[in-house]
């Protein structure tokens, strides 16, 4: 169900571009949103589009992905086992502040009157720049033009280039280049999706120092202890009548320079800006290598940064563009997300990838399953190294997955359902806690990591312990019912649809919870056979027993499946039919999402979907479910279905190309693409849903290209439906580069193998034998569905 | 099951006494329990068992019923509808200190020489009297006596007489009474049962003033904008060599009393207090009504008081009484838990009462469904006057239970689970806003208030309305169920189980659902029927339907009751027999509470009982059951039922006894009759359980006699069991007064009507007829069950 219409930006103000979201007008109306969906970054250091001078702002943001502040969760009504700690992503100090005074009088966008304006975030360069003309009363003409970076490269940096030309006077000139420290004031609402206000100074300042228009400060954040260092630094290519530069212990960094402005002589200052954290690290060595960084950049200049962004983006395209024929519109903003992942994930080395990237604070700043389940499938395909390191995050929370466990009386690891730190921090156990499909969500990605990749090594090794304790979990919790014939059953959980929570056997979960079973059993049982050293040491390390391993054979052989025969259709839990019909007819638009309008009880009481659940299923394990039946069990669930979550149109999509309904899969795909550029989820203001991005790669690959990649095994049924006329992308499978090419008008696919010994893929029901640099060229028969696995 | 042993108090520091409770001997270890269990109230004003010299204390308490604060409940995540108000019971200001200094040196009870000491509340002058004789280190001995009283009579006055003798040296003494804000500073605990600490001062003191040995304070409380107002009144009846009094804004106030002792003369002083609390009344004018109200009892003198209370008791032993044969222990224990509720509820006008009455600040003053369904029963009997004021004051919540209803989406009303000022105060949904069943709790306690007393004026007036509105909730709440037949369901709701939340078709809600939604149509078709200027003036006033009466129906009609025909059992919910065993042979007996070691998902996940839930159901709708159903309901449910909460044993007892299982019945019975003062629950420092002293009553007229009162009918299956050899008891039934007394030894049971026309009573299968002042007395024949309603 789509609950919203799709509201494009006006194109007057922000025109289409292949390559670039342009914004032509200065527009205060969407200035919270687009500082969202201006924000650079790379994963690491992320700054929203707001603007250098200051003002208007609506929310400054300078964030490092994984730099938190804890706090103690307060309960109305505590109770034994809830998380204890919550965690959430502190606001950096701002370094990207440069105040423009001409005649004194502050440059401020709002408040100015503009001869001229053009804002671009150019998805190749990596860059935003900014060109603006301003006149004073006084009759006199400035432009200015800044152009921003946070380096994809050079991790730890960030760089702007702000320039001022007098056009007709001169004029005094000063420019104030700051690092400051903000704390929100916003006040917390009601939405739980938005972020929690801090409460009282976070980052306490430790030292600082300013040397020659540099400036190094570090802090520590109150509770959680963290060391954060934050320098900038400055090159002034004009005569500067005088400079002046402060730094405080309050952590408040400023730089001036006063400049004899003369018409036509462009000012031109590059400011350079670094960020590093730790949790362990002293401050004052954080300070040493913030001014290495420094050092390093500043010596090679920002032409070179500029470069090597270029470089870096040109080497993302390659592997991650997504082609569409024609359809402008679309091609911008398929890029347009794919950009924002690269943005959330390109230097995300130890951390996750927050929900939001790094272009708001929504979701405090958290890891979800988003990223197993959404955004890996892209990285895995397009840039397998970064997923492997988002697994390895994953990994070094097994420790604290292992205590989660033990804190609510489970053997095993439970991963946290939201967390920065690796400690659960979900405050609402019915949509948290009891989100124990996340242990198997994770190892899903793992698998599907290694099926793709090949890297067995990572298998064997972090991978063999994560699969040994999250099967661990699962035997733990569920049980051989007799009232279910022995099946093995798993009460109380919530599966991906928060709208129906602690619920008995949610297929989705009993689905997953099997794969993660068998998967680990099969991973153990071949180490055993190979008698490989890794077993030995994980049976050493774990206390692994045979019988452990036979237990979860055992279990995941008679999981519970809950269907109902009457109806035809799996059940989303148990009890799914036995709910009161939700009446959507007396439902008005403007009262989605029903979260935000209805206590829980009330939506847990009714059959609505917050999003896709068994949906997911069938596209996640679609070997389990025959067409027919993946039919029945999408028309009954589809119409109920609210969307509520960004996490649903993409799956929908995909499940409905699958079926041939082309008309619905198109319009969720389209719902899904826009999710962000039209705000579809009215909060955009608060950052861009990275997931619901990954899942518009899905839709497309998974969706229109049909792609299926089963035990990988890979397969393809394109079926872009009308409207859609190419679609091309690429894929990484075991080193080797594939490049497909689905062209609807000639009703042909090209598969083209760029680099690799060969492969064999499946187009339709027909293997295709591929080797390099040997494109071929093969009809699109009807669509076709395998049979399910038996 | 019972988890732990019962120990009993020691009896050479307490020892048994049938209208007293004693304590011979200064005990600090159990001073926190007997600050509880030796308070005085009087159900408006209760303070707790502390010593008047302020220290030693655990926790000292001067509670009046009602008297809050209010917060905002902040939630780790909120979510739509949560309950926003918390509200806490405030400590009021301390007017029993009664400082004394001997040559300068304090009475402290913990650090001086004490050459006698003894204690006793006794429970028929509803006094505090303690004697003690303290030798100093200069060998001078000084009796100190104390009788302190807490008047049923003048709802807002307390008094003390305080004496002190100099037995063999003369000595200066000084006296210091006091009346001071108490703040408590205990920190707030993991375990949900306990009360909230109130950050900062919450009385702001308003107004003071001081003559002639009096002192008037006023207080506002901070949020909750209730006023206050106490003052002391003294006179001292002694040659007072020099007295000074002051009192402070801050709400500070002190008598000094300087006195030269003299060998052999007593000292003695009366202190009077008074407390006066509204929501509306300025603080001026209640400090009016203190002294006005210090005025007459100060006039009358403590005498007339103490005459007064000795007076009130009388009366309310002689219709409150029980008495058990031989069993010195077990009639101490009977006696203590019915004078606590009268202690708890005797004023409570335009009040509830607390979970813990007045004797603790346990569960925050709060009042719950407990005063419906366990303290209700014997007020009705014994005290109909105070239940209806208490179901007066359910009424005049119904606008704001009203409102709450719609802030949870929902129609009719919805009565709050916890609450002071009728604000839903419940911080957990799960185990608050969804047991619904609050309101056909209600609805229960009114009807058998209405058919015990007769008094139908209620129930047209009052009564009426609540049932509109309660029937209202239920058949919005609820579906009738394609799935069940077209059965009507009530989904996510919560029973009387708290380790079984949000579940679908709790047995006895719907149960209960059932009785309240038949109870309303029948009222309102009579009133209809009737012609009666009430319905119409309820249509008006409610916009009341016909078709809302046929719907009532038709739901009741149609109500699901959960029943697994293979087990041959009432199902506590749909899907209790899908879940997991508990495995109680592994949890050891410190493992209990559950809630207080395992996290809610894993209780909620298994066959474990926190408390009587479908039993109770069999109980107070037992003629919806045969007995063979009890029976294998009771066998099935009774093993797997923890008692976690105290409310559990008294009524398990009940229905133990009605199946002859004597020996489980009178340990479940010894059990709820020492739950205090052994402190079974271990958290008697909170304050005592009233709803379970209420269970003890009904253990012992509901159980051991056997009474049923179904449809207002009473009849009586007496069945003692071994070990109670006598039973007696009063009951008023519209207006007569029945005494029973059971002879287990004669196996015969006496019938007395001491007042009133004339009564029919079922006595086991037989009808007997009972006029003024005969006693009837029959012979106990096997014990015997009626089929159940058709």
């Amino acid at each position: 169900m789509l609950t919203r219409e799709i509201q494009h930006l006006p194109d007057f103000i922000y025109p289409i571009d292949e390559w670039r979201l342009v914004e032509k007008r200065f527009y205060p109306r969407l200035l919270p949103n687009m500082e969202t969906l201006f924000s650079t970054a790379n994963g690491f250091l992320g700054i929203r589009g707001c603007h250098e001078e200051g003002s208007p702002v609506y929310q400054s943001g300078t964030l490092i992905n994984g730099l938190h502040e804890t706090w103690p969760i307060v309960y109305g009504e505590k109770a034994f086992g809830f998380a204890k700690t919550g965690q959430t992503i502190v606001n950096a100090p701002d370094g990207k502040i440069i105040r423009l005074y001409v005649d004194d009088e502050p440059f401020d966008l709002s408040k100015v009157k503009l001869l001229d304006y053009q804002r671009v975030l150019d998805m190749r360069t990596g860059t935003l720049d900014r060109h603006a003309v301003w006149e004073k009363f006084s009759g006199k003409q400035i432009r200015i033009t800044s152009r921003r970076l946070v380096s994809f490269v050079h991790r730890h940096i960030a760089a702007i280039v702000y320039e001022v030309t007098l056009l007709n006077a001169d004029a005094p000139i000063v420019l104030s280049s700051e690092l400051a420290s903000v704390q929100e004031t916003q006040a917390p609402g009601a939405d739980p999706r938005s972020n929690r206000t801090l409460d009282g100074t976070v980052l306490l300042a430790q030292s600082n120092y300013s040397r020659d228009y540099r400036i190094v400060q570090s802090y520590r954040t109150r509770s959680s202890g963290m060391t954060l260092a934050c320098g900038i630094d400055h090159v002034l290519e004009t005569q500067c009548l005088h400079s002046d530069q402060c730094c405080s212990d309050d952590g408040f960094g400023r730089v001036l320079f006063s400049i004899n402005g003369q018409q036509g002589k462009t000012i031109r200052l590059i400011k350079f800006m670094t960020y590093h954290v730790s949790r362990s690290v002293p401050a004052a060595e954080l300070c040493e290598r913030s001014d290495r960084a420094l050092d390093r950049v500043v010596g090679h200049g920002f032409e070179t940064l500029l470069e090597e962004q270029r470089q870096y983006l040109d080497d993302f395209w390659e592997l991650a563009d997504i082609q569409v024929g024609g359809d402008l519109a679309t091609q911008q903003v398929i890029r347009f997300n794919l950009f924002h992942i690269c943005q959330a994930s390109a230097r995300a080395e130890s951390v996750g990838i927050p929900a939001k990237g790094l272009t708001g604070t929504g979701y405090e700043g958290q890891y979800f399953w988003d990223t197993e389940i959404y955004v890996l499938p892209f990285l895995i395909y397009t840039a397998p190294r970064i997923a492997r390191n988002l697994l390895l995050f994953r990994y070094r929370m097994l420790e604290k997955a292992r205590m989660r466990a033990r804190e609510v009386n489970q053997r095993g690891a439970l991963f946290p359902w939201r967390t920065i730190n690796g400690d659960e921090a979900s405050a609402y156990y019915a949509a948290g806690t009891a989100q124990y499909h996340i242990n198997a969500d994770i190892i899903y990605a793992m698998r599907k990591y290694v099926e793709v990749t090949g890297d067995r090594e990572f298998l064997y090794g972090e991978g063999a312990e994560m699969l040994i304790e999250t099967a661990r979990l699962w035997t733990d919790l569920g049980f051989f019912s007799f009232k279910k014939g022995g099946h093995f059953c798993l009460n109380c959980v919530t599966g991906p649809d928060e709208y129906n929570t602690v619920v008995d056997n949610n297929a989705y979960t009993n689905l997953m919870a099997r794969e993660n079973l068998w998967f680990a059993a099969e991973t153990l049982e071949w180490l055993r056979e190979h008698k490989s050293d890794r077993y030995s040491v994980l049976v050493h390390e774990t206390q692994l027993r045979q019988e452990e391993i036979d237990e979860w054979k055992r279990a995941a052989d008679s999981m519970y499946v809950p269907y109902d025969e009457n109806a035809g259709i799996h059940l989303q839990d148990e009890n799914f039919l036995n709910k009161r019909a939700w009446d959507f007819s007396t439902t008005p638009a403007e009262k989605y999402p029903l979260l935000l309008h209805f206590h829980p009880l009330v939506i847990y009481r009714h059959q609505v979907i917050k999003q896709a659940d068994i949906v997911l299923a069938m596209f996640l394990l679609g070997d389990k479910f025959s067409l027919e039946q993946k039919r029945r069990n999408f028309d009954f669930y589809d119409p109920l279905t609210t969307g509520d979550s960004s996490l649903s149109v993409s799956i929908q999509s995909i499940v409905a190309f699958e079926l041939g309904y082309f008309d619905k899969a198109r319009e969720y795909m389209r719902y899904a693409l826009m999710m962000d550029l039209a705000d579809l989820a009215a909060n955009v203001d608060q950052g861009c849903h990275i997931a619901s991005m990954g899942g518009t790669w899905m839709a497309m690959v998974y969706g229109a290209a049909g792609m299926r990649d089963y035990k990988g095994k890979l397969s393809f049924n394109p079926r872009l439906g009308r409207g859609m006329q190419r679609l091309q992308f690429s894929l990484i499978i075991r080193g080797q580069r594939l490049s497909v090419e689905i062209d609807q008008e000639k009703n042909e696919t090209t598969y083209l193998l760029k680099e690799g010994a060969g492969l064999v893929i499946i187009h339709q029901r027909e293997e295709v034998l591929l080797t390099a640099n040997v494109p071929v060229t093969v009809a699109i028969k009807e669509p076709y569905a395998p049979p399910p696995e038996q």
